[in-house]
């Protein structure tokens, strides 16, 4: 199924970098698990300062993780002078964020040379068992840099 | 316009609290500005923490601090012993976060027994110049405490 | 993996029913054609009647099929004395909708007592290949009779 | 607030071209109300053709209507040789298409060289009373002819 080429060979290194650069992934602690073409996870763990009103992750922190997957996604196939950016997405929530540590899982549905379409979904790893929490369909933009 | 009557008369306190329970408001730094029937207002200021790779603010802390407002904004109509939840937002990107600091505006649209609509918008300003950087379109649920 | 349990062992002729009510299918030409637990498909063929300016099949009748499929789909695992409604969906456009005919499949990505969330595609066929040209993401409600 | 300056002089005659050759308007009944810079109206009228199973219009002709309206908008501040293509859009339904005729309203939220967004709303009018049933959040692309 995921058969896309990368145009550029080293997007795991660029991607690395960038993610490097995004404050906001320290901050909630998250790391990137794995880099495909066409496919990025990006991992983080439960933690009290990511919380909304009744202890489980902020459904815009969910947002935050699944955002940037997608959007490394993406850029996998992008050129290497190309910058990624989110144009929009929109979230479904499907169950509350419960959970030891969440996957999120971005995947390129559609890859053009200038808008990229990507699905996101998150899972939730409680004891041993998983479950989707969210889901993503967001688009992506390819700007010189 | 904004004519809404809330059923709970001590719904602002009923938010202070809520408020006060999301952790991730903490490590955000968002402070609540206004609330008023049908109508929440966020603010937020620029932090290293917070960015994405270009040194602006992650679309998905635009996001987090904007469906907070939506959510709230929902909960101001909601009865006393009910729950306020995102079912899904949609955000579009028009501009980079890029300010000194962020206003997220959640009003309602429609406001009805179990699904509220509200739309966000969230406003960086630098130099005292304003401007619109993301708009939401969510949809809520009042759920039995 | 489609292992839903549905509650009326009549939803069959229940979509059947509602689906002949629906003045616009007829008006599309369009035809169920596969209803099972948690999965609606829906065809219709190419008319000059359907067309955007540049004689493709316009984005809305791709999107009005999809949203019979999505909420058909829903509506499966519904009680007996219940309505599906569209509470909002989000829709991309992969390619433009050109094709002899258009199969619009709708899916139940998770179901609640009172919210469904479902997955849709609509899939061109042209000479025998086929092509996603559209996604969309959709929350419908189950309300009483 | 609508302070728009077109690029091309001839942007109401280029959109009445383009909406006489979109077949769908003409099966729908739709006719261009108003034309304005980042503004497009399009009404129509209730017809048995275009309804759901309770006899109200379908969600998806709602959204048929006003993603030609939103578009137009967009197409109103594109250049004289471009072609306007809707990439995605979500809609709320807040209330049943139910009324005697339809005003949907498409207006620019931020227009940009490639990028444009747009918000539309549909009214239903009966009695000579107003309500919104719909709003849409969309995202527009111009392509050179």
């Amino acid at each position: 199924m995921n058969e896309y080429e990368p145009v550029d060979p080293n997007y795991e290194a660029r991607i690395r970098s960038s993610f490097e650069k995004q404050g906001v992934m320290k901050t909630i602690g998250a790391r990137l698990f794995k880099i495909a073409p066409g496919e990025v996870v990006i991992e983080f763990s439960y933690d009290p300062s990511l919380t909304q009103q009744h202890g489980y992750i902020h459904a815009g922190v969910v947002t935050t993780v699944v955002d940037s997957a997608c959007g490394y996604a993406a850029y996998t196939l992008m050129p290497a002078d190309s910058e990624v950016l989110s144009i929009e997405y929109k979230v479904n929530f499907m169950s509350p964020a419960k959970g030891e540590f969440f996957k999120s899982i971005g995947k390129v549905l559609r890859s053009g040379r200038t808008i990229t379409v990507c699905s996101g979904n998150v899972v939730a790893v409680e004891r041993g068992k998983e479950k989707v929490v969210a889901t993503m369909l967001a688009t992506m933009i390819s700007v010189a840099k």
